[in-house]
């Protein structure tokens, strides 16, 4: 077959990644499209990624023929109808997170998915393509730690981007939302089962300004799943040493730890400080190989006809549970999941 | 002065300990008498640490008149009645914990104490004098970390003790009075603050048993400290890889983790199972030093005429919040602490 | 510019690989040809990465009007010759290690290279393109250790493809040629310096059969380098754990420890073998992303017009220290390098 | 038995330790005696420890009928004169090591201890008693790594000391006497083999100061032994991070590795360093058990009727090899052994 025609949406941070791994990392796919509002930039990079179509519209990206499949990762506020506009013109769609900004939303995009079971769709959970997740998972389905006990999962940033943490705040959905949402997934994906109680707290330890929006800036939440497994995740704006995400599944049998230290190569320092590791800074570093994984599973299953394991009403579950918990700390009593 | 006069009490496992550290370990203090109701135990341990008085009735170890002071290391159903008798003959008392099976024990242990301001009283809480524990308290004292965000601590014992563990349980007082009792005094030592919500969860996820004495194999909890510090507790009776007690403090300017490796000592082994570390078994190997260094505390006091940090009262507010997590376990509800 | 269009040559199990990553994980190179001898596996790897041209016969290759550059990943008798004949044809050359399997052939491929200054030669030295070693000799390079006073490196084959050792042993050259090569490459990087006397000793602990090339299947040198710095190599065949490559430098500042355990991934397990990390298997794994950078650093070169940090002397000059090794455990004396 | 009185010879820094310990830590012996140059020191240490007898020459002390046994903590160039008079009056004799300082004294030690067979002598290698050497040797001698195929040893007292190494430096006898002894030591102990060749590095890297006396500020040698185990010694005075004593040993089956982080304590530190572990500072932290354990032994054999398994002919070989090595070192030649 062909090389899946992709054009990607959006030139943030993490847009402009995918767009350097389609066009470069990705076997059987090629990156025939950019879409940005942002022109100057549109042009620069189409230029230097050698891409043959530029678009400032949406819509214009989905009305050409060129392309087979779209890579949304434009702001949250536009996913929904983006996902539906494309699917509508026939392209396949990989987004990111989230499906949409409410649970209305998240019923839409699914519908949209509904109406072309002939399009490939697929959500960005790239956390299950790191290989350290994967051969985790593999030990757990495999019942080498036995059954599950206790999921821990920390999602943390470091406070020395604490000042793009604050101007994303107000839009970022809060901390549940915007952070805690990977390791929801996870704990999905580890323990097979889905959450019935939450009780969840946090506040401003050290930025009072999270308040105004009814965040913190650092949370937590204690979750029974219907299989009995004990979640328990935090996440934070405030990690002195790094970008931390770590998570650990405690089974009867075995216990595994992924990142525990979040180190950030192989090199480790013997000096005053003692003997350390350094630690890595960001998504982009820790997750560089699982975001190569993922579009290029999503070039596979178009190019095998396949769908990926990761389906729409995931991403629809994963929200509502994300929801839940932010509504659980805003109110902070114990709330029972549907 | 004189060395201190001691009379251990038990001859159990921790007690065979105490009575052999005092024998051998402890500075400015003399093991002069042992009380056991097993006699041949008795004559056998006195004999082989050369003590000269040995008792197998309680009231005759406090009547005698060359000792100073008595450890404590009975069954727990024995301490309240033992605290008030020690301390009414005029006895320094040093009790391992739980200060009373329930809250009127405490209360009447609280008045014993409260009726002899002369004599010294203390509860082992011999995390506190753990040299690791010691050093990271120093730090968070110190402000090292900044303000605490989430105190996290783990104890668990190896699987496979598990028969001791069940035919114990009964008699536990479960989970959290019985392992995680530790930890909560730990995070009120590290936060200076109090609970003010509990929510626990837990089950039986390899041994069903636990369940006749409403128990789970493994539980945990999530509380918040009056001063906003988010509380995380696991307890777990299930641990493959050995005894593994570790902590977790997370501030806003550092984290320390102590024991996050329960390394058995400081060999590193590669071979067939990769680079690993073996683990140790039980507390009495992890927590050695500090069994030695709480009862040295316990006679410095005596001979300097001052009184331990850890108070009476201490001992109250730990057992109760304890019966609070396990009323919150037992009823699956979110409670708040008075 | 156009993309480089490589012709790859041989299909073992690295030029598999090296075939792989031109064909899709480089930037501006495309795999423009394959050669081997073997017909059908010839046929079939072209097939499934779509290459255009092949050949089983190397002049034919580089005849070839269609390609700029080759990658000899060929036996290593072959390379000398290989490297000259690529070069007089044109074609920039990209060749594994060794340069040669003598100091005569190495002289020859310097010639070789020296008659075509107009093209680019580059070695395959690719720890020096591991982002771990790189960023360890940054910090070298920048100061932060100081002055090196030891400079340790160990290279370990798992005793579990210890067939494919004894198989290859008799060609192989040694464990100074096969093995050591690249730490003694990286002990010149890292201290900037070159040996001035070397003692080499070893034996055959667990393969008699080593004996029979006069090899060891574990050897180890001491080097006194011009500059002072100490430098110890240790190479073997029987790792009990995995495919072992580790590093250290020691200076008087600082110290670095590369991959000082070599963890597969970032799973730690927790189970009756206490805390541990699975270990890696072969250099493929290892050093996967080492080998994609070092053909883009090459390609880059050819675009820009730019040569090699590495050159073909240190190539030669590797070769001849190796050699050095070699016949100071040969002979167990004391050599001094000229 | 009554207990052993004992009589400790010297108030340094490891001599008040020893002191300390022989007072409150041994079992089955008291502190007796203690005996320094030093009066004001003399007078105020044994009033602390409530140490009856007082002197400051150490006739006196081997003259006094209340000693059974002398512990000797004084400078190396005492040491035969001192083993040899006390064993003469029949006292039984712990020394630290050296043995002597040089071979014939050696000797001298040697007909001392021949010439009282009814006297324990043992001499002070601590490491050996050390929980975690002892663990390693006991899993070596079990056949758990096969067989020993290279042992690396590293001894390294912190940059931050350097001022008492430099004035201790001069009568220090070198590195290789003064540090590597406690790792020819362990070689011999671990591989149950003896040195055949050795050649010895070095230089002074951050201080030259050391060369006026012939040693250098770090220095290594690599020796074959008898069973053709590889040995690779490294001693230095320049760690930049603490006191790091660390030993691997590589066998075909199985690789050991003590202490290769040098950790202070189980508390794991996450901040803008990283990922660390703070270190220790010196011996007597590191060999806090070790240095009790050993004297405790030594009080067992006494009582017991038993010689320790080291002997007095292992401290002369230990001194011959680390001469050997010196003499390496400062010829820049490889030396067979006798």
């Amino acid at each position: 077959m062909n090389k899946v025609k992709i054009g990607s949406v959006g030139l943030g941070r993490l847009g402009l990644r995918h767009a350097v791994n389609i066009a470069s990392r990705i076997q059987g796919a090629e990156l025939a499209a950019l879409c940005d509002v942002d022109g100057p930039k549109l042009a620069q990079t189409a230029d230097r990624l050698g891409v043959r179509h530029r678009f400032t519209a949406f819509e214009d990206l989905i009305a050409c023929k060129d392309i087979d499949a779209v890579v949304l990762v434009s702001p949250s506020a536009l996913h929904t109808k983006q996902i539906k506009g494309a699917l509508d013109a026939g392209k396949h769609v990989f987004s990111e997170k989230p499906l949409g900004v409410n649970a209305s939303e998240c019923k839409e995009a699914e519908k949209a998915v509904e109406a072309r079971p002939d399009m490939v769709f697929m959500l960005g959970f790239m956390r299950r393509f790191d290989e350290s997740y994967q051969y985790a998972h593999d030990k757990v389905v495999a019942g080498e730690i036995g059954r599950p006990v206790l999921f821990r999962a920390y999602s943390q940033d470091p406070e020395k981007f604490i000042a793009g943490s604050l101007a994303f705040g107000p839009h970022s959905g809060g901390e549940f939302l915007d952070m805690a949402v990977h390791d929801i997934d996870l704990a999905r994906w580890f323990t097979g089962s889905e959450p019935e109680t939450v009780y969840a707290i946090g506040g401003c330890y050290a930025h009072p300004e999270f308040a105004d929006w009814k965040d913190g800036d650092n949370v937590s939440c204690l979750m029974k799943f219907k299989n009995e497994t004990m979640v328990f995740l935090f996440a934070g704006r405030t990690a002195p040493h790094g970008y931390n995400v770590e998570t650990e599944i405690i089974g009867t049998k075995g216990i595994l730890r992924v990142a525990s230290v979040p180190q950030k190569n192989l090199v480790e320092v013997l000096d005053e400080h003692g003997v350390r590791r350094e630690c890595g800074e960001n998504f982009l570093e820790r997750f560089d190989t699982a975001y190569v994984n993922e579009v290029q599973e999503f070039a596979n299953c178009i190019r095998e006809g396949r769908k990926p394991e990761v389906t729409v009403y995931d991403g629809t579950r994963v929200s509502e549970i994300a929801y839940t918990c932010k509504a659980a700390f805003e109110q902070g009593v114990l709330l029972r999941f549907k």
